[in-house]
Parts: structure tokens; C-alpha cells; sequence
């Protein structure tokens, strides 16, 4: 018989696809380029010339079985070392190939984290606003996902809320910065006051709490924001990355788990995801891709395009009167909508062809999020839409 | 704190693990070369030069959200399209887009398929000799695989043991055929005795009985020999594919599921498996290789090689006085070892620098696997050591 969680969750409509379809249907109408659409974080910033150059070089100079032949199941060694090496020298820690799990994007390297660190009914805790994809990502894995408030007044994280929701249930706490839907960078002492307060929490409950930092947007701060890397702050900490933003590569699910040496058993962890793999069917990412990223470790698309459209939303969201946070980095903005209700304004908003994302799956109310991963001409075009809908609506 | 489960599956060697390593050191010693290493199912037959050709035109013509961009979490539409004319034009399927899942592999597939028809506790069931990865692959999804014991004869089914163990509780049944570790191919009889054997329990029992068949060996047949195309005899087929085999593209992690469009619900099984994917951290296979693939469909590696390094196998095997089934296809054989205690005997085959793997981790005492997806040279040149090794140890 058919699983009744998966096909329950099939009557649930996803809020983002439903706006994807919208955007679809109403582009084959208009022309897609007259719809403004700004739901979904796909990068348009082109993947930098490199990655294909060295896919080639790869495919031209490579037996296949050295390209196409299974890959260790904790990853090409070679990549893993790379990838480590390269980790030191940006962020002065001191990892081997042995912290570093190759996996399919973030999304995989959460799915084995959680694993690692969760029994069935232990709580994870994560911080509103949050990318609505953890509650899937964490319930379905047997542990239980459970939402701190947030800091409505900067979007960094709600402490009194965090410090009695802090159980000893907890065995891990979720964390994205810069964080997908604000663009909000959580600062050093932000970091600082968390890992103190895990670090007091693991004493009074004699276990380890891990701290699973999922960091796609690590390599997307806008000027004069540094991202801290969470990692210094806290020893028990897995940092799960993705190529998916800073290579524009969404599409070849390429990423990894990289474990803080100083975590417990820290040696265990990457060899436990390899159990893991066995389970959910995950037998590493694609072996062409983990070879061509590792030669391009430095590389990143034009990171430019998001801080220009950026401040084009920016300036225009403050001169039509909305509250709004201004983004350290990422591709997303979060205004306070015009009214109360975010859905109501989200779906006034696509009278005028502007599709924007309500808050509610994210955790709170009122606000909607843009994703300004498109062309800047797309951003520019968006304006006049934009202007009248709030003078239209709203004056 | 660490799952104490994965944590403990790591103190569980591998045999095929131990053996493979075991290869890697003693090659460092005496040259790879010199090691006649039968142990892994790597093939080293070429990837067709088409696939490579493809990925370069690919990246040499699209645009990078075209290639790189996110996939549906179903698949890539036009894959699927493809995919699914191509299986109805050689096995006379109906399938639609609609029935085709894209996946990491096989594994993906079956991780997939187990956890949309089973709950956690349902029983699957399948048959002695097994891939041993199924125990991980079925166990961690929640459901609980057992081994129906081997028909010894030939490697079929033993219907016998089948009929007693398929009771109320058993929610599917998961087959290989081309099978691993024997290369035999179910025949239509076997195939057909199990259909009417599943919808009489079916009926009995009031629910579906799904079939999960495990088929990346499925174009790897020798001369004379052809595979029944699973899904014609039994309408709840589940079909698990990877093209890891065909176009020796392991590393790559490039798969589908396939449902039988007169399957219960089948027009809910793909949606399902999207939202299973959440939960495992799956998100569809690489983008770049769904597509490369699509436009390669009856493209295959040269299978006669595998074809003649088994005959090679089997005429010196007999010669030697083994007893042994012909493979009908894959690149495995399965001979019966030359004392009752398989692990003591391929332990003793290491004085010979000849690595092969003992039965019991595939369900059967008595037996070893020899894959023969190497170079024809490589055979030929461990016979002269495989003869030693009979005539001074069991003559």
C-alpha cells in the first residue's frame, strides 16, 4: 500500500511552487519577461566560464574511469583534500579530508548531519525566519523540528525565546547565515553569545548539543560585510555548503558536510555519513562535478549582480515607505508587507504581475520575501509595476 | 550525541570493503597488475565516446541555467519524455513522463520505492543470493528485509519458501535479474509464477503487494540469452534503473524509477517520490548528466567483453573441476568454492594474489563471486594463478 505520510503530503501545496506555476502560465500569456518574477532562488548569474572549461579539459584528458568510475563513498579524496586545504587557508582551521563528506548540496549534507546527530524524537531547533524546506528536510529524518521565534527587530536570533526552548530534548540546533529569506549576516557576538549559551547547555544536560550550520550563501556579502565562519565559534559545529548560489551550479547537486575537528568523535562523523548513504540512497555526488569543482575552488560567479539589484530593490522598497532590513549578502530581501495579511498582499501583487513570496511558510507573519537572483535589467523593469501597485493598493 | 546506530554499523566490515583494500596494498607492493582483483563491480569497459561528446557539445551550446540550473525534483521533463518512448518502443510499455522518476542510481530508485510503499515495519521480502547492500538499503528506510532462501539448483526462485514466507505483513518484494551475484536471468516462467503467485496474495491478503525490481543489468545479456522485461508480468512493478552498467557511468549517479502505468495510484508515485526526496536530501540527479544521457538511450559500452571474459572464466573454471552455473548475463559468476567454508576459501585464494568474494554476505554458504568487469588481459593473465592455486590446495 502506499505510504500514507508521502501521499498525505502530496494534497499540501508548496506556497513558492504554486507562485513558480503562476509565474509559468501568466510568462505564456504576457511573455515571460513581463512577469516579475522573484519567487524562487534559482541563480541567473551565469556559471563562470571555468567550470565548463575545466568539465572539457576533464573529459578530454581523462580515462573515463578515472572521470565516470564510482567514487569513494565518502568522496574523491583528492576533491576532500582540496577542499580542506582550501577551508584552512580562508578560515585558519585545520581540517583533513577525513572532516570533509562530499555530498548533493546543502539539502544532502543536512540529511546526513541530522542523521549523525539525531535519534528518532530527538528536537532540532531552528530560528524564524527560516527556509520553509528544514521542516521536510528535519520531521522526515525522525527527528523533530521546532522553530524559535525570531528577533522581528534585526532578524538575528530571539535569546530569551532560544534559552527556554532549549531543552535537553535538543541534541542539535539549525542555523543559516547569511540566512535565506532576510539576507541578514548573523554578526560574531551573535555567534559568540549562541555557542556560550550551547556550550552552558551541554554541560547542564551532560550531552553534546551539535550546531548544523548551513552556509549556501557563505561566499554572497555584499560590501564591508564579512561572514563570520560559524565554525570558529563552536566546536560541535557541522558546516553543510553548496556550490549551488556561489558557482550558479543548483543544478549538479555538488556540495559537502565539513566537520570541526575539534568536534566529539569528530573522526566518526564523515564514515557515519557513509553508513547513512546506505539508507537514504545518497552514494555521493557525481564524480565529473566533484572533479571540476575542485579545481576551481576559488572561483565564484560575479557576486555584483546581487549586491547591484540589491540596492536598486533597496532604495525603491524605502522610497515607497516599506520597512525593510537591508540584506548583508544573499539574493533575498524581506520587507514588512503593507498590510497585515503577507498571502493578501503577496496576491494583490500579482494584479501587477509582481510575484513575491508571503512570509507565513517561513515562520513569521507579515512580510514577504524577493528573490533578486535575475538579471538587474528584470529588477529595473519591475519598478514601474512595483510603484503603482503600492500607490494603487495602498495610498 | 552520536546515532548509536550508524555508530555501530561502522564496527561491521565490509567484506568486499577489507577485500578491496586489501587489493590496494598488496598492488602497491607487487604492481595492481600483478593482483588479480575480481572483487569489485567497477566497470572498466570504456564509457562510449558519445557521452563525452555529448556533455562537451552540451556545454558548448546551451546556456548555464539550461545545464546547471535547478532540475524539477521529478526530473527533467524532456529526460523523462525520452526516457519513457524509448522503454515503450523496446519492451512495449505505456509509460508517460508522469511514470518516470529521475534518481542517484538504482539505490536512489530503490530508496525511493521501498519508502513510498512500505511504512515503517512492513516487511520486504527477497531471495538468496542477494546484493548485500539491500539489508541497508531496505533496513534504514524503516522497513524490515528478509531473504527468502536460495532454489540452489539453478538460481531461480525457490517457491516453496517463497509461498511460506509471504505473509499479510510483506508489502513488497525486491528482485534482480540480471541477478548479482549469479548472472542469471529470471526466465518468463519464474517471472510468471511469481506474478500469479503475488496476485493471489494480493487478493488474499486485501492490498497491494508492490514488486521492486532491481534491474542496472538489464541490457548486459549474452549470446541468445534475453531478459523478460519485468514489468509485463505484474501490473505493481516498480522498476529500478541505472545507467551505471550500460554506459559504465557509476560515478555519475544517473538513474530512474519506472512505474507500471497499471500500477495502484501510479500516477501518484512520482509526486510521492518528490516528497521522499525531501526527507533523504535526494533532489534529483546532476542536471548536466540527465541530459547527456537522454540524447544517448540506445547508446551502450561494448558488453561483448564481458561476454568473452566470462567464457574464459567458465570453460577454465569447469576445466578446473568447479561446479558452476553459465551466467546469462552481468558481469558476475558464481561458482560453488571448493570447500563448504567460502570465507577460508577465498582467504586461502589470497596466497595467490586472487581476490574474490565469499557467498555469505549474499545470503548462501559454499559459493564465491568472481566480477569480470576488467580487461580481457587481466583475466587471462590470473589463470595461470587460479590453476596453481586449485592443484596445490585441493588436489
Amino acid at each position: 500500500m502506499l505510504s500514507t505520510t508521502y501521499k498525505n503530503m502530496l494534497s499540501t501545496k508548496s506556497v513558492i511552487r504554486e507562485l513558480a506555476e503562476f509565474a509559468a502560465v501568466r510568462g505564456a500569456e504576457i511573455g515571460y519577461e513581463n512577469v516579475h518574477d522573484f519567487s524562487l532562488g534559482n541563480p541567473s548569474v551565469p556559471v563562470p566560464r571555468e567550470i565548463d572549461e575545466t568539465i572539457i579539459r576533464l573529459l578530454n584528458t581523462k580515462t573515463s574511469r578515472e572521470l565516470h568510475g564510482y567514487s569513494p563513498s565518502l568522496g574523491i579524496q583528492s576533491v576532500k583534500e582540496r577542499i580542506a586545504a582550501n577551508l584552512n587557508r580562508r578560515f585558519g582551521m585545520d581540517y583533513g579530508p577525513g572532516h570533509i563528506f562530499m555530498t548533493a548540496g546543502a539539502t544532502g549534507a543536512i540529511a546526513h548531519a541530522v542523521r549523525c546527530v539525531c535519534a528518532p524524537g530527538d528536537e532540532v531547533l531552528t530560528f524564524a525566519p527560516h527556509f520553509p524546506e528544514y521542516m521536510p528536510y528535519i520531521n522526515l529524518s525522525g527527528a523533530q523540528l521546532t522553530v524559535v521565534p525570531a528577533d522581528m527587530a534585526d532578524f538575528q536570533i530571539n535569546f530569551d525565546c532560544l534559552e527556554e526552548m532549549l531543552t535537553e530534548k535538543v541534541m542539535a540546533v539549525l542555523i543559516n547565515t547569511p540566512t535565506n529569506p532576510t539576507g541578514v549576516v548573523y554578526t560574531a557576538a551573535t555567534l559568540q553569545r549562541l555557542a556560550e549559551l550551547l556550550y552552558k547547555k551541554q554541560a547542564a544536560y551532560g550531552h553534546d548539543i551539535f550546531l548544523i550550520s548551513d552556509e549556501p550563501y557563505r561566499e554572497i556579502t555584499f560590501s564591508g560585510v564579512e561572514c563570520p565562519y560559524v565554525s570558529h565559534f563552536y566546536d560541535n559545529t557541522l558546516s553543510c555548503y553548496s556550490y549551488s548560489k556561489s558557482l550558479s551550479l543548483p543544478g549538479e547537486r555538488i556540495g559537502y558536510l565539513a566537520v570541526n575537528p575539534a568536534a566529539t568523535d569528530a573522526g566518526l562523523i564523515v564514515p557515519m555519513s557513509g553508513q547513512i548513504s546506505r539508507g537514504i540512497g545518497h552514494n555521493c555526488p557525481a564524480s565529473l562535478i566533484q572533479l571540476a569543482i575542485a579545481e576551481n575552488l576559488d572561483v565564484s560567479v560575479d557576486m555584483g549582480i546581487y549586491e547591484t539589484n540589491m540596492n536598486i530593490l533597496y532604495d525603491e522598497l524605502r522610497a515607497l515607505g516599506f520597512k525593510v532590513r537591508k540584506p548583508d549578502g544573499t539574493f533575498y530581501i524581506f520587507p514588512q508587507a503593507l498590510e497585515a495579511d503577507a498571502a493578501a498582499f503577496c496576491k494583490k501583487a500579482l494584479d501587477y504581475d509582481l510575484i513575491f513570496v508571503p512570509s507565513d511558510s517561513f515562520g513569521v507573519p507579515g512580510h514577504f520575501r524577493i528573490a533578486y537572483c535575475v538579471e538587474t535589467e528584470k529588477v529595473k523593469r519591475s519598478l514601474p509595476a512595483l510603484r503603482r501597485f503600492v500607490n494603487e493598493t495602498y495610498m
